[in-house]
């Protein structure tokens, strides 16, 4: 059987796939996927998403040993332990903790992607191991692949798109049916790849978080397939 | 001053554009804008996008000198003189003559548009020319530009986005300020220009054209720059 991929920007989008009974890949490479991976690749305990900052200090006044982590407008947040940057997310500070992280665009998809069975964070550093560990899944359960573009506040993001890409590029040609959204995130990617970071920095989003200090992370989180966390 | 770009795949997004009074290029490669360009190229004398089947015979009742021309499911409809081919679209046929013309995405896109003080109908059949048109007004008129692929029943299309990547690389790039949307399609457009015509021929809306009988049609429609009409 092939598998039918998708790729989706909208909530909308992320609501289908669900219904549709898809194995999800949220894709926020800057930078909320890019800081799970990193955090469990880094021996993280787990990584808890919450939505609003409100729902994350609340579950931190119950775990006060869990680390509060997020961002709003790319900021750590005002009494939070660690921001949004993965290289905040280094063993020493993480290894064995469990982590509660809320940031504008990533932990909310993930978090409208909960009611399907298999979600996956999706970044440049993991895009192959998750491409394959997707692909198992959706193999044995005979379901569909829908990679999600968080986004930057709703808008289309070029790093994620690109990623999506990425993704793509790692499913093996023959057992997959791509959409029309998925072949052009393939395309990018590929016209990309030869200069994979540069492209990266031409994006909106990116730009703002290179103004507010981020340059370090934006070259961190551009690096392909170093992590076979999933 | 730069001029800013965006790409749009939803109707909000044209609502959007006309908002912000950008000069607004629909696209909709498969085929309506193709047809469209190649029945003015032929020296038709105008093309009437109407939204509904009975708005045509509406309006061709009032006007049986004009030809009536459209389709849904990609087929031509029942007691039209003409279905969405641009092939059809001869200078036998239409020179000279004003066309009723109602597709399944296009002419809704359009439309939805009209609100809008320049509206240009993008292809990649006259995408250089368009670029260069749309550009000149939105310098004079101080605006942004607007791409809005047309898609297929509301979903992504694969052709339409290249399309937009095609308009865009005609922009020069000095005063121009894309949104990742537009950078990613710029992409997609480099990467698939090699073999422009193949890739096109992996999108699914092609793939019913082609199994309709219509081949012939996607081969035309995926030529560049062959027309200066806009």
């Amino acid at each position: 059987m092939n598998v039918p991929t998708n790729l989706g920007f909208t909530p909308k989008d992320i609501a289908k796939a669900v219904q549709r009974g898809d194995v999800i890949i949220v894709i926020d490479v800057l930078r909320c996927c890019s800081t799970i991976v990193t955090a469990l690749a880094n021996a993280a305990e787990g990584v808890i998403p919450t939505k609003t900052v409100k729902e994350a200090r609340v579950l931190h006044k119950k775990h006060p040993e869990f680390i509060l982590a997020g961002e709003r407008r790319g900021i750590k947040l005002k009494g939070f332990d660690l921001g949004n940057s993965p290289l905040e997310f280094s063993p020493q500070k993480v290894k064995g903790k469990h982590i509660i992280l809320t940031t504008t665009s990533g932990t909310k998809a993930i978090i409208s992607s909960k009611k399907a069975k298999y979600v996956f964070t999706g970044a440049f550093l993991n895009a192959e191991a998750t491409a394959r560990a997707a692909l198992k899944i959706a193999e044995r359960e005979e379901t569909g692949i829908s990679l999600i573009s968080a986004g930057t506040n709703g808008r289309f993001s070029l790093e994620d798109f690109i990623c999506a890409g990425a993704i793509a590029k790692s499913f093996p040609a023959d057992n997959i049916e791509h959409s029309d959204a998925v072949l052009a995130a393939l395309l990018a990617f590929q016209q990309a790849r030869k200069s994979l970071k540069k492209v990266i920095q031409s994006g909106c989003h990116v730009r703002y978080l290179i103004s507010q200090g981020f340059e370090k992370d934006v070259k961190f989180c551009s690096q392909l397939n170093v992590f076979e966390i999933v």
